[in-house]
């Protein structure tokens, strides 16, 4: 179905008979026990390895269009869904399957001198939405999340990936039909286009809380056109500080591992200030290493003094998430100009500090306001796998509700449970 | 300082000057031992209480102006401030400056198999914003719950308390200055009229959460149009369920208790819900009851026909948050009946049932979705003080970030803290 086909006014109602229907099966979802939570998932996993060929197909169709419009290669590539990936997905579905059950925790309990027994427990939000890009694998990946943690969830994935969306979202409607759950648990929008989208933002009162993933440009629409409460997720611009102290040998380590490990995501560095005290004694190595490493290094004159092939920082360089083999180098005249360095730029996701004085160590800790605040390690840890959640909803950049990386029970709200025996208040 | 006097832009610039300057002052106060802030807020009792001659010298020109605009008679009381109310403001800041403090608790604590050690500590929001009406005593209340958990705020009231919070903020900053506190931790935008409030909203990096407090309108205003994370508070349309088992005496006490103790509060009972097969039983009594208590009864058919004087209700009424002396009542046939109903029209505050069928309790608890749910039990109970948080900053009926009453613990964010030992990401 071609989104030119039906209408603006046409579309909202459409996306929003959607929301309703996946409102109505959270209902159930929610009541599912663990085991049944399990069972659903492992369903999905299977009925995903048997729908392998015809999602290859779907993801085909895609990939062609994406050829003819011109899609560059990385994003092809992103795109792109063989038997191997499908079947990656399955084992990843099966992973979430294994998780705890995050529905149901106690999470406070009182008795109060009247006699009344309160209980707050973990619940599922209801319905979690989220708008995101061509990366097809975001789809299992969110529904799966969404459907252990006791949720409906609502899709609105790119145009590039309508078709193996499409497919992927059928074949896990199909595995919960087949363990008799509403399948209407998991919709999509994606073909009444951008409107879909509009529509998911609008939606108080049908969708309970919006993560969307994706490019910074699109991060911000959704934040800001959104009535329903977001998530914002992702932004990274990351800093690590080298302190007077700094051990050369971790100093070197860690910015090489932090930028070119993996350049791409949002919690590679991008800007290292380094301590004036230890500017002579660290600049050239670091330099050369990231050179060796293909990093094209952005410095300050202070950096440049000390180093050969140093391209001059503009401004711009301390606010830019390059997201590549590009880092920025400033020399700061000690802690606090770096405190104050980062207070300017920082996304607030993760600042990292090297150093061997317990004072300074302890400061960075207590003064950057940042979702993780690390010590003498990569910014790269930031992460739900590593940080043992099992699995990762995003990485949350914002102060409520979740900061930092997001697992499981990130999905889930909470009710208070009240027991009493004809208490009246006086 | 009238507000006519100012452009807009002025007004828009000027109000994010304040939040700068709340912003700077935020990480000062974030980082203040949990006995520096109670002697804050000890010194800011103290300080009221030394100026109550000015505070109420100012709100005697809000109250002249009131009673020149035609402000209601109950309207006019809430904005009232006589030395009484301002000692009990004062003895409320001394009760908030004794609660545990919610910033450093220890939230988690990891090991990683690679030595990292994580931390996720609480730590303040930053920056509170609150827009409210014009309620003097929310201004100081608000104040010192933000203060307490190491916030800055930001307040905006209602024009019709302007000289009365001028009063209540001067003093206060005094207070914080007196004891060595950046005063600018405590900001007002009121003097920007609606353009300050407008400038809130829009306020991204500069608050981090914005908590609105008044009427229905005022809080849908603030949800649909701030790009700031927003916790949508107060409004209350609270249903009870009389079971075919219910208690003839656990109801009538419930329900008159829950709708006529104080009828202008969001926990008060608006709507009751009888099972058909306790209506002989129990409506007779349940409306003469109501009657005896001043209540106004409007009901459906099969409450008209099993009493008198009842009004006929209308669809509306089901839909009506009455925060008056007014109730509706509704026969329903089963429980499913009762919990459809519920879906269609509670604001997901507060729901009870009465019963004396344990699986009748326990199904109602797991599926109405509300911020609580009761069993056998008053709906007014839903408050921090009745709750022992020892003070409320509001009842969330959102599900992101805090549901129900929200004490101090609602004020702050969290931060993961990484020690390490060089570690780098393979």
């Amino acid at each position: 179905m071609s989104t030119a086909l039906i209408s603006p006014t046409d579309a909202v109602t459409g996306a929003r008979e959607r929301m309703e229907r996946a409102k109505r099966a959270a209902r159930t979802v929610g009541l599912l026990s663990a085991e049944r939570k399990g069972d659903m998932l492992r369903a999905v996993a299977a009925r995903l390895e048997a729908d392998t060929d015809l999602i290859v197909q779907a993801n085909a169709t895609d990939l062609q269009r994406g050829r003819e419009t011109g899609l560059s290669e990385a994003l092809q590539d992103r795109l792109r869904l063989d038997p191997a990936r499908v079947s990656a997905l399955a084992v990843a579905v099966r992973e979430v399957a294994e998780l705890p059950d995050p529905v149901g925790r106690v999470l406070d309990e009182r008795r109060l001198e009247n006699g009344l027994e309160l209980t707050k427990v973990a619940v599922p939000f209801g319905v979690v939405g989220s708008i995101y890009e061509a990366r097809p694998n975001v789809t299992v990946d969110i529904a799966a999340l969404a459907l252990r943690s006791g949720n409906a969830v609502v899709l609105r994935g790119g145009s590039a990936a309508e078709h193996s969306n499409r497919a992927l979202i059928a074949s896990m409607q199909a595995a919960l039909e087949s363990v008799g759950v509403d399948p209407e648990a998991i919709q999509t929008v994606d073909d009444f286009g951008r409107d879909g989208a509009r529509a998911m933002m609008q939606a108080r009162g049908l969708i309970d809380v919006l993560v969307p993933r994706g490019s910074a440009q699109l991060i911000e629409t959704v934040v800001t056109e959104s009535t329903v409460p977001v998530i914002e997720t992702g932004a990274g611009l990351v800093h690590i500080v080298l302190d007077e102290s700094a051990r050369a040998e971790w100093a070197l380590d860690i910015v090489v591992n932090a930028k070119a490990q993996r350049p791409s995501v949002c919690n590679a560095v991008e800007t290292v200030l380094v301590h004036r005290g230890a500017a002579d004694r660290l600049i050239p190595d670091l330099v050369t290493a990231l050179h060796d490493a293909g990093v094209t290094v952005h410095g300050d004159p202070d950096v440049a003094a000390r180093a050969e092939g140093v391209v001059p920082a503009t401004p711009e360089d301390w606010a830019t998430e390059y997201l590549s083999l590009d880092i920025a180098i400033r020399v700061v005249d000690d802690l606090d100009a770096a405190i104050e360095h980062i207070r300017s730029y920082s996304s607030q996701h993760t600042e990292s500090i090297i150093t061997d004085d317990p004072a300074a160590a302890e400061r960075f800790l207590a003064e950057v306001d940042s979702a993780v605040v690390m010590v003498n390690s990569s910014t790269r840890f930031t992460d739900g796998g590593e940080f043992g959640f099992g699995a990762e909803v995003g990485i949350s950049t914002q102060k409520l509700h979740a900061r930092g990386p997001m697992g499981l029970p990130e999905l889930t709200s909470t009710k208070w449970l009240v027991r009493g025996a004809g208490q009246v208040r006086g």
